[in-house]
């Protein structure tokens, strides 16, 4: 089912170029700066429970799918606004083979088939037949200890591996790993959304709670950004390297002392308008740059998704549903009040990503072919795929170069799918780099010199590790 | 002229893959779901005039070329706001042929060629030298039985031929063709833009034609609607199996009805704002979705298209001749009521159309992944062409798979070019598939369903045919 | 270092045919009918000074690129806004050789490698360990007869260089030149926006100015009109075919006469509202277009460049370093004022650039492929490169079609890299048009015209060359 030379062009002479590139990354480890794996697997590694619970009810790209051709998701088991999903996961796992051909053509299909052959030795296709089979074998591979969160880390080749975190956070887990004598490394990312967007469900005692924490007044602006400041020392005092911000837009302010405490006032009593809110999360952008300008961690912005868009979904199953859509998403006014303040500062760290795919030659690689703050992320969510990620390398190189890039992030809660999700980046880099090396537009020294440096190096500076 | 292996990538083994996917669905029947051709042809069965007529002069893709290249469309013997055209059709075609150079590179040439080959044996390129003959080696043709509307239709093993219908429309043609005993068939699609579109060239008198011949009182909202449910209906009798609608935007709007009612007022009595017109059609997109959620009928839309652009053109040719431009189009906002009321219900398939590609990856693919009544419809009007719909398949495949799209839609007036449509289409799936095969991204044997799928089975399922 | 091959496909039978139909354009002559050369290297036939001065200072495509990964611009010897930089040249060239890696994947790099090779014979790849021989072989050469200026334009076959000219240029370089009885043709071509752009440094003394050479009241509209078609004509005597227009958007207006009167008095008086200037802009364009109809210069416009972006950049260095960044363009709309007025007349040349290549299939191919008067240039800036120059042709082609654009446009100050982009674009077309070739969707006759087409005819047309 795996072809050794999968995603590889067919053109012969491209295709060995690509297959001797990417042998040389086969096996380096895996460095994954950005994702949402639950750092309490490793504190407690405890085993899966099941494979519906561990491939089916946590991963909004498979159960999406499924609910796209009428399969309703308390049918999957998906967890609810109230509670745990309630199907059978045996039921679940058959539903989800039956309809496996859904998935053709799509990342999901090969992230799948990888962790299916390479961890549990199921080498045929899942469909109906072989259902059941397939779930007993995983379900009984799952309770031996090779199977155990730890254990599949250290198989998996994991060297860092980034989750995202509240500043609200105990970290209490990531300090359990710490202290357990396990040498996994696992740590934290400050993502502060819920004390930022005004509108997040819970804002007003976030705020609260992140003044009682971090032992500061957060009624006053000058405390708030204390109370900021302090949670991001907290983070990097347990191994964080970088922070990471969800807006809906890349607006960016940078408003006088005055008004921004003025602003805050508004928020901090409730008493803000919608405008309000977005000029908070712009002018809270350009405060947390000039935070990392400080502290040096690395800053990531993803922006552009259109959350819980299926109002029906989200109140009955909350969100991460499947239900995000991105939106247009412009960069170039909008960054522009944070870069003209830190987009030359040499300590800053800024990493653009995107849902929107037509701003990698027009806006990004512009930018950051420019600004030395900035560096491009790789494709992201809907885009980290075979042929999203072709045309991120085909659209961005050209301006950006490769060294303003930043290598790959698996950005997954699918534990399993980790290392499927590296290899699909290591061979699509080594197929682009190829198609240069066959084409005369690079040098075969150099090919082999990019490949280590888009899948080791670029991640290790860009993200301080 | 016409070679076996035309649109196969050149590499070998993908090439011989897409040739061998191809065989499958080269000899299958048409199915035609969307068009543009006169049911009157099928009722009447006349000869068609002559080889300008047939070709040219309803052809926008040909005149709106040719015109680009400073060719007046008086010398081609386009109709004009006054009547028809009075050039020697023979001096038109003279014209074309004389010309046919600047269609290098574009589907037109495709169909040409293919039109020219299989029908009338005429195997070399059309030039000056031949255009005499080959004018009169066609119009010879269709002066016999076998060029007669209904011998076409049977030759081209067309399954079934959907035309484009004025709510007011009596559908006298569709009804005479089946009274005839002769088996194709041609069905009605209900399209209403005419009593929709507060701006539609006799707007009033055309919902007043409605009330008329629907026995309902359209001065009232309740009435309109009724009237509309009652052709809806009329339509179903005779065979419809869809709506499509033809708006500016992709706008939706759910309205109370009070609000909705308050707002048919204004513009049936004339007294609406330029905001009162978008917002009706908006508010009507999802009123039709109500009504498609009742009885049953495939929902099409068809936005994003600036009409008569050239107002010197419009003056003197009327609609329809070359100058629609594409607008940038938004769905993600647009479509947010309509799809938060009848998104998630089983009985609604509603088929997005964009002649916006940035619309794919960013919101298409990831809002027909998730809602259950959506689906996507084929690369339209300027994008149905080989590169077209190969960026239609690697942009979209990704995140909404396969099965989330309808096979082909031919989409024209021009009746002899339907065979190299639908043959252009199934080759460059053909070509698709086979990349994915070659690069071991699918199995062999998923290609062979699946471009079976997209050549018939989608179509069947979408349009409920 | 340069292979026969480069940029050709790797697919052994389309590269047998892209080598073909480079092979009929290989040696054809330069038409560069756009570009930012300095008219007074040819009048003055002085030697450049230095390798940095000549590579690197003038080029922004090189030292932002260095820029945007930390190395300061003063370091590189870069003008700033006070007078030239002070870094020696060598070390320039030596921080430049050592971050030569950047370049990778980058036209850059492709373009710097063909002038070391074919200008110097420097075969070898620049690093950090060959910068220092590699610098001397050049300072050498440079102070010889055979890289005077002159002498680079004939060995490059350039058959007319066009430069790009302020209305207030008196041109004295382009007189020089054909007075000193060189045969080498060097135009100007007319770009007003100093005295457009309400907001341009010095704008109200340009207009004064303006009205002084041409001996016009430029305080009225009148006089201001007068003016401007009394400089084109001069232009024209001086050998232009062509103007040229920098806007930050593709807006045109149609005002009335006392309309644009008044408007003009704001403009002129300095009392104008942000919303004027971009009027005044907007109105010129109409207005350029119909002195255009009169006295037949091509007509170029080049919107969508947010201009100095970086205010500390802008602050230290000035215009032109890096610094600009596309923003998203509209052209439908935005065009209509001039193309309802204009667009079908048949004296009128008007060619379109676009920053934004969502445009190229939705927007800039259905306008080009409908008006008389539209053409499309090549791909611009960001896009001159292999993928740029692919997606162009890839998007545009099928609707536009191949005689709707005008060949390509090197659009450099970097004078020594014209023969490199030049062999890059005929490299691309014969890719382009090998791969249709090879695909049957055109045939080798045709392709072998098409690409002389490309390469020099259709340039010589649309610039009346």
């Amino acid at each position: 089912m795996l072809h050794d030379l999968r995603l590889f062009p067919a053109d012969h002479a491209t295709r060995h170029i690509a297959a001797r590139l990417y042998q040389v990354v086969r096996d380096s480890p895996i460095l994954s700066p950005h994702g949402h794996t639950d750092p309490a697997w490793f504190a407690e590694n405890k085993p899966f429970p099941n494979p519906a619970a561990l491939f089916i009810q946590p991963d909004h790209y498979i159960f999406r799918m499924l609910y796209s051709q009428g399969i309703p998701l308390e049918s999957l088991g998906v967890p609810t606004a109230n509670g745990p999903g309630t199907a059978d996961p045996r039921e679940v796992w058959r539903t989800f083979a039956r309809n496996y051909f859904l998935f053709r053509g799509t990342p999901t299909r090969l992230w799948l088939d990888h962790s299916l052959s390479t961890l549990f030795g199921l080498h045929d296709r899942l469909d109906q037949d072989n259902a059941r089979d397939y779930y007993d074998i995983i379900d009984r591979a799952l309770r031996t200890p090779e199977f155990l969160p730890r254990a599949l880390f250290n198989r998996f080749r994991i060297e860092v591996l980034a989750t995202t975190d509240s500043p609200l956070d105990t970290l209490e887990h990531h300090q359990a790993i710490r202290k357990s004598g396990w040498h996994g490394r696992v740590l934290p990312t400050f993502r502060p959304d819920s004390v930022i967007d005004a509108e997040f469900a819970g804002f007003r005692q976030n705020i609260d709670r992140l003044g009682e924490i971090a032992n500061e007044d957060t009624s006053t602006w000058k405390g708030y950004l204390h109370a900021l400041r302090n949670r991001r020392a907290f983070f990097q005092a347990n191994g964080a390297t970088a922070t990471d911000h969800g807006h809906l837009t890349a607006l960016t302010a940078d408003l006088t002392p005055n008004e921004a405490s003025a602003l805050y006032e508004r928020i901090y009593t409730g008493s803000f308008s919608p405008a309000d809110v977005t000029l908070f999360q712009a002018q809270m952008l350009t405060e947390m740059a000039g935070m990392s300008v400080d502290d040096g961690l690395t800053m990531q912005l993803h922006p552009g998704s259109i959350r819980n868009h299926n109002p029906a979904i989200f109140k009955a199953f909350g969100r991460d549903k499947g239900a995000d859509i991105p939106a247009p998403t412009e960069f170039v006014r909008a960054l522009r009040p944070l870069l003209s303040k830190y987009g030359n500062h040499p300590r800053l760290t800024f990493i653009l990503f995107t849902l929107d795919e037509t701003t990698y030659s027009r806006e990004l690689a512009p930018l950051a072919g420019h600004y030395p703050a900035l560096r491009l992320g790789p494709p992201w969510w809907f885009h980290d795929s075979p042929e999203g990620m072709m045309r991120f390398r085909e659209q961005a190189t050209e301006t950006a170069g490769f060294y303003n890039t930043v290598g790959f992030n698996d950005d997954t809660r699918a534990f399993l799918s980790i290392p499927a999700r590296h290899d699909v980046s290591r061979r699509v880099d080594s197929a682009f780099l190829a198609r240069l090396v066959a084409e005369h537009r690079l040098d075969e020294s150099e090919a082999f010199e990019l490949i280590e440096d888009l899948t080791v190096n670029l991640v290790r500076k860009a993200y301080k590790l």
